[in-house]
């Protein structure tokens, strides 16, 4: 009987604390949809700062806004984390043209890759069709050699998830250059990165292997990339292209960091977005919308007075895009300062709907988070599986290797038509779907300060 | 022992079944993905046809586009059902301005609702702010008699799902004007049925209750919604405005319909969406979208030489937005008939990201659907609950009250953004999104082609 009772009340006390937490993420919900704040605040970002590449004075004025904007809502404590970060410009705008043997040109819609070396005025050659890295060997030294290679893997539509076909054949961008130098091409240009078939030019970081000779490195549309496949048809097809893009030395910048003191403890949750953008469009979706996520997330905690046990801190992180060195830093200072990281939280996957958190950690880590699905249930989460966190937080694993990690996980159908593009605008960002990305990440937030 | 070699066999058996249908399942997702047409289909529908209101030649060239298209694909069975429709039609666009006592002058987006009567020439008068249809008796005839009634009730931001909200608000647009005549208004202007502040008027289906006096009806952005009430702060606001509307006797129309005829029976499973749409805009959301998921879905099945149990029949509906007179049709003479009907699956949500299936249906038939959750989670559909079907397919439940009917569940974020409204064009649809509402519906015909 006895038993009975006890049960019955632990039972209860269960029950009201999932009630507890149920109106409370609702309370969440309401803020961020009724009240919320991150819409505006991603229009000021995107249309009064613009696209913000590291290094860039786009990128100063966004640490600027990050900072001033934090401050305005009264945290216990909002401070710049000095850090060293490249900078590299593309400088004037690219030109490229093709040409074939009946003397056709056109005009290609091309974007340095970033990282690129710029092409030391203009350069000549004729383009050879490499389908995908792999296929360099196959093809080989005698017909690449003093050519321009064009790789040109596509994204594999049958993915239903457009981040596996992204990542199925980003190595033409990452390191395509370097592999291609083996066979002694000139340069080299890419299909770009995109989901569908249209005119604009998509860019992103590559790199250069150490001691490899450095040769220009270019994106083109998936339409110029479909015009040059149609034209190698019938003969030859000759390209030429002037890229003015040049490293400057490393320079200072700063993550922008935000914190609610822990009640309980010193244990930290982390969690952010990048604050620095690719060079064109304004950087809403990549990662705008996760940065706006992540600062009203903690305006709305704060807003509704939540108690927390461990400390909550908002990074905003700078230079995700060409280095990391945002999240190398952070990560490291961390460790330097003998902090304790317990739980971190990315969001950098656009400002679409959000669908659920892809989980890093033991099978335990999945389980507790897990546990969560049926009160976010009615807020179209359902998704809660093992996966990958995200570029910025996931150094921090390296000196905690027993935190648990998530990333935000987001309708990903539209994503590869604004990334790194000049469609990346504000425009293309929906409010409701941009609000209910900030409340999920608030209400898990919410959920792992009071479970860890 | 033999029990338990039994056992095996049938979860040997089950399990290899299960993985026919995984495999079948993939096939479809495939072939939409990767080689499919209903995105082709759909900008051939709102660019060559545009809007189409029943009635209109635009409504007559699709249904000619429907059957056409379904007969290039070679199906048993293509054939247009007659029935009879309203026809009512806009005439000159509508003209309307507000003025107030400091002689300021606005211009307004402004729409008539579809069945209202015209204004007759120029309609002028005091406008009198009813925020819901409740507050009518509230705010009483003294002060309603000869003005124009302005219905500001907006979407309730809070809810997660945005019918939901168009659902708790729509009465001010369905049933507005019979309500406001008997306070004896001589008008009566809506705010748009719209998730956003935006500049767009949206239209829709009103009615006037028998033997009421019809009094003009019409449907104001948003944003001049927020404009008239920030007016009415500062005294007397007057609107002046001119609509052209008017009804013609009722016509002959058609649902456009293809079948697969059954191998096993001849019981009838009815999926599609509605052919027509409203007058602003292109349809595309509403519903070319669910019109070329239908056709795309039984070509699918056609070209994988699926080899279906049950008469597979898609329906392209005729009227669904002003009288559904070819979803009654439809129904009635399939009574007639004696036609057996199990299940119908209607798409009349928009073209964004499916994530599952409402189902109408007994305890029984819900968890029936709800076993294919397994098959159905890795293409992102997660939501089988008992819910709503469709408009066009509902009436089928009066003569067959033990069928089972699905609705698709879409992302519902934007769908009031566009819902009716000039901004429901091609361009608001996403290629891939729309090719997963495909796949998701060919997927279900095809499971519950196998289960029932």
């Amino acid at each position: 009987m006895k038993k009975i009772f006890f049960a019955f009340l632990v039972l209860g006390s269960l029950q009201s604390l999932a009630n507890t937490d149920s109106l409370f993420i609702r309370k969440i919900y309401d803020e961020a949809l009724v009240q919320g704040k991150c819409y505006e605040n991603l229009r000021t970002l995107c249309k009064n700062i613009g696209a913000r590449i590291t290094g860039s004075a786009e990128a100063k004025m966004a640490i600027k806004w990050g900072h001033d904007l934090l401050q305005s809502y009264g945290f216990d404590n909002v401070y710049l984390q000095e850090i060293k970060v490249p900078h590299w410009e593309r400088g004037n705008p690219e030109a490229g043209w093709i040409m074939n043997e009946a003397g056709e040109l056109s005009k290609l819609n091309i974007l340095a890759l970033g990282g690129s070396v710029s092409t030391e005025g203009l350069l000549e050659g004729e383009i050879i069709l490499v389908q995908t890295v792999e296929d360099l060997e196959k093809i080989g030294l005698e017909n690449i050699k003093g050519k321009i290679v064009f790789f040109n893997e596509p994204f594999d539509q049958a993915q239903i998830n457009t981040f596996k076909a992204y990542g199925a054949c980003v190595d033409q961008r990452w390191i395509g250059a370097s592999k291609a130098v083996f066979f002694e091409a000139k340069a080299v240009i890419i299909r770009s990165m995109a989901q569908s078939t249209d005119e604009h030019a998509h860019t992103g970081s590559m790199h250069y292997e150490e001691g490899v000779t450095k040769i220009p490195a270019a994106a083109i549309s998936t339409v110029d990339a479909d015009k040059i496949v149609e034209w190698l048809k019938n003969g030859k097809v000759f390209l030429k292209m002037e890229m003015d893009c040049r490293f400057f030395p490393d320079e200072i910048s700063y993550n922008v960091i935000a914190e609610m003191t822990g009640h309980e403890d010193d244990d930290i949750i982390t969690f952010g977005g990048h604050l620095d953008s690719w060079d064109a469009g304004e950087g809403a979706h990549d990662d705008g919308a996760g940065i706006v996520h992540s600062i009203e997330a903690i305006r709305i905690l704060n807003k509704l007075n939540y108690f927390n046990n461990h400390t909550l801190r908002c990074v905003l992180f700078m230079n995700e895009e060409n280095g990391n060195f945002g999240g190398k830093y952070y990560a490291e200072i961390a460790s330097e300062n003998k902090e304790k990281h317990i739980c971190a939280i990315e969001s950098d996957r656009g400002g679409f709907l959000p669908i659920g958190f892809d989980i890093q950690g033991t099978p335990e880590q999945v389980e507790m988070v897990q546990q969560f699905r049926n009160l976010l249930f009615d807020f179209e989460l359902y998704k809660f599986e093992p996966g990958y966190s995200g570029v910025d937080i996931r150094p921090l694993l390296q000196h905690y290797p027993e935190m648990v990690q998530l990333g935000m996980v987001i309708n990903s159908q539209e994503y590869f038509d604004y990334h790194h593009a000049e469609t990346d605008v504000f425009e293309s960002v929906n409010r409701r779907e941009l609000e209910l990305g900030s409340a999920a990440m608030a209400a898990m937030i919410y959920l792992m300060d009071k479970t860890l």
